[in-house]
């Protein structure tokens, strides 16, 4: 069975039945047509914004608390802008559809030499581009429109991870036949010879183990399995521990929690606990240089049994068992593992002794003492890849948080937009953002957006004069690592006009203190300036500063 | 005879020999080490930029002007971020050397799972994306560095092109026995066969005919063949009209100029002039949709004599001529063309009658007509790609202005990042910005450099309250044309705290009158804030959007 409808109808009604609600973007006139269809598609929103590489970051948070986000840029100028978020979403697996407005098919049938090409008569130059950080590509024909953003859309869903969808200006209201069956959305399956043979092999490991240890991470959030693995922790009552990409995987309060892994460089209570492991079962974990404090918890690794179990394979020590998935692989073990009461001390509660402000200026071990106890459940937390993240990605959070960073891509100025993005997709949500000044100044017109939408985050912004994050690696006086000093509690003099603000500039203890409680009860974007030390650092970074230094040997 | 280097001090004197004096770039872990070499070189001053992409754009406005440029980011992250610039100028052929530091060459020898990758252990992705938009690129080793930077640099200077030179973290301080020889900087030569023929075959055409007329364009601009240009010009005594990717490549002021050809958009007199002619010689000209009024004026050149000379081959109609240099044919053409007397009337003098400012709300037509006298021998003028470039090009410029411009490419955001680049090539040159709200809002943190080096380029923002290039084509009232209200003349409370800068807000014409007399004395940077409305635009534009509309056939 199927109906008559547009290319560009049928592709937002798509979008649509996967859960995207805004569509962000810039328009450019390769995409006007394509913008016409998407604001006059009931339950979409056009979110336009500053930039395009803003759309993109905006577009990946919407996708990390969404589940699914799309952005429309027009031809070349527009999709480069957008590439390096892109690629950032490909790094960290956040499923983003990424939509191109291209010039009409006769145009590129012709090589004709229009604008926003290279001038070469070639239409393909930017498509490869998109090759290299999408898992699916397609450029739409009446012809094979239906069956092509189907296929696209599918693996987008199946991988978690951008697709690229290039439609021609002559081709948004071409009327197609569409099937009228619902999108069926894959997930990863598995063959049941080798989820039988892994279970088994797997279940005989840990219920042979003396300590076995639970290592969970970023992959379990993308494919929502929170209640799989959840299940499974209570029922083999193994302690876990996550990474910092994937922080919130569990709930933090969950009385098997035992913090969060950063190598060499983890607290002493989970580092003795590592130690006395002989089998860990890591759960949706790669072992990235930013995650594992420089790759210093590898050699720990090597001396025992690990499993493995990725979305759609898994693994004990070297042996692979393709075509097992993650939920399956989690629901079985359940089954077959030994329950185990944890018989190593309970860790140190909460997040340290009670917090007495003081008239002290205040530093970032102070300032996120104090932020540890002003987060509430449900709460997004948003920490740019500088100071905020280290030092966020160790502070115990409240249950139900959820955690957004970027520690593989680590793209500074990444944080800004996503919060457009994560704050959109779910306004019930309290959202909170921790950025530095250095990674501000990269994106920082998004606040622009952020503002014009009326929605009421709280932002952070730390200001250290310059690129604390660089410091701590490399040249912590040299004047590369400086910026120009913006005074920036007065950005909203220039990018509010209706009032949905208020800012405020802190320096001690006290004024934090204040500042908090005025933030509970704004009910508008607050905007809080904190000035601290150009070389506070929180004491991870630090660490892994030194590591990162000796790991590209400058000299 | 050779000398002990080390890798990164050698690339940076070839640089320098090239002209090179500011770099611009973000710093990033993996180029840190580079980054210093730079700022202990003599002679070189690092540009930290707010952003990659706006490195990128100031880096061609730098070259446009200087002749040629460089910028360093970090791998992945940096270099995609600032490619949609790379691709600008690869498009309209502007030469920059985009250097990126990578990681050490253990660590991608190992494929190891390190921060700004995708996390697959491959080094070769943003490399592949390069390849598509560069002439040259190198994975500098200790081995190869000499001979490869050589290699990279002499394309770059050839083709005038941007190249890409990947230095690994581990490499910059590696020495190296480097060549004491100057780097020879290669221009494309002849073949002295193919350039006889085709000067006998081109002057035998223009000496017969009737009312040979020349067209010139941005590739005389790019080799720097002004006076190659302009002794052949006057030679030959044939007019001249230019177009508006290469508007200047000749005084406008010159007796034989008579306009900037914009298709059948163009003034009446020059496209009578056209219709007249029975031979056609492009100098450097590349017929796209943006200059030649959505290709209407190609239908014209179809009926006569096309000679075209670009800057290595040349073309008499059908017949191509490999091998042959614009600046040998042009000087030999000069030999041998014979003089005549220009026979049609003298084109009207000047920009049309005096301006008298009225209390009127100023409209884009009296703005321009009251900049055209303001314009001073040697300026520089930047044209935003929306309603500033279309009004602009065909506003007559003093002799030795430089016009900068993004027709081809077109990517919006482009100028004020360029102004960077442009201003600090020539600080004894006034450069003169004008700009759009909606473009402005793209890379609006660039003028935080701006002002960090307290340079005084005067700025027009043209605030017309959205995207009015894009209404123009379509769309002219739909929300997605819309952008966020900023109040642009405070912009300078946020990112100039040394005071280095006046700004204003006009609305009328005797407004305008006072503050360009203000903008004069000034001695600091000048933003003006011009308020026009959201429909109105350069008659030009206006036509050229139904055009590209049409062109795009949206449904």
């Amino acid at each position: 069975m199927s109906k008559k409808i547009t290319v560009g109808d049928y592709l937002l009604l798509r979008l649509k039945e996967m859960g995207v609600r805004h569509v962000f973007g810039v328009p450019g006139d390769y995409n006007l047509g394509f913008l016409d269809q998407i604001v006059n598609m009931e339950g979409l929103e056009w979110i336009g914004n500053c930039n395009e590489l803003n759309a993109a970051y905006a577009a990946d948070g919407y996708a990390r608390v969404n589940g699914i986000a799309a952005l429309v840029t027009t031809f070349g100028v527009g999709e480069l802008s957008a590439i390096n978020g892109i690629a950032g979403s490909y790094a960290e697996q956040v499923p983003v559809v990424k939509i191109t407005g291209t010039p009409s098919t006769k145009v590129m049938k012709k090589g004709a030499l229009v604008h926003h090409t290279l001038g070469d008569g070639d239409f393909t130059h930017f498509m490869n581009m998109f090759k290299e950080v999408t898992v699916a590509q397609t450029m739409l024909t009446e012809e094979n429109a239906a069956e092509e953003i189907d296929r696209v859309l599918r693996e987008c869903w199946l991988q978690k991870r951008p697709v690229h969808i290039n439609i021609p200006a002559d081709i948004s209201y071409k009327e197609i036949d569409a099937p009228q069956t619902s999108l069926a959305l894959p997930e990863p399956v598995s063959d049941p010879t080798q989820l039988n043979k892994f279970v088994q092999k797997a279940a005989e490991e840990l219920n042979k183990a003396n300590s076995p240890f639970i290592l969970a991470d970023y992959e379990v959030n993308r494919y929502r399995l929170y209640d799989q693995l959840r299940t499974f922790v209570e029922a083999s009552g193994y302690p876990i521990a996550s990474f910092s990409m994937g922080k919130g995987v569990i709930d933090e309060t969950h009385p098997q929690f035992i913090g969060v892994h950063t190598g060499q460089l983890s607290e002493d209570f989970l580092k003795q606990c590592i130690q006395e492991s002989d089998c860990f079962i890591l759960i949706g974990v790669k072992l990235t240089d930013s995650i594992t404090g420089g790759f210093r918890f590898i050699h720990d690794l090597e001396k025992t049994n690990i499993i493995e179990i990725h979305p759609s394979y898994a693994r004990i020590n070297n042996e692979v068992f393709q075509a097992v998935s993650m939920r399956e692989a989690l629901e079985q073990l359940t089954e077959h593992v030994q329950h185990r009461t944890w018989n190593l001390n309970p860790h140190p509660a909460g997040n340290g002794s009670p917090f007495i402000p003081s008239s002290e200026s205040i530093t970032q071990e102070r300032f996120w003492q104090r932020l540890a106890s002003f987060f509430k459940p449900g709460d997004v937390l948003l920490a740019e890849q500088g100071t905020s993240f280290f030092a966020a990605s160790t502070v115990k959070l409240p249950e139900k948080t959820t955690f957004v960073g970027q520690p593989l891509w680590g793209s500074i100025g990444y944080t800004l937009p996503a919060l457009l993005g994560t704050q959109l997709a779910d306004q019930n949500r309290r959202n909170i953002l921790v950025i530095g000044d250095g990674s501000f100044q990269l994106t920082a017109q998004e606040l622009s957006t952020i503002l014009l939408h009326d929605l009421k985050p709280i932002i952070f912004l730390i200001n250290n004069d310059g690129y604390t994050v660089e410091r701590m690696i490399h040249g912590a006086e040299q004047r590369y690592n400086d910026i120009n000093r913006w005074n920036y509690r007065r950005i909203p003099d220039v990018l509010d006009l209706n009032g949905n603000s208020i800012s405020f500039q802190i320096k001690t203890e006290e004024e934090l203190e204040e500042v908090l409680s005025k933030a509970e009860k704004a009910n508008k974007l607050v905007f809080i300036e904190v000035h601290m030390g150009r070389l506070d650092s929180p004491a991870l970074l630090r660490e892994l500063g030194k590591l990162f230094a000796e790991q590209n040997k400058y000299c």
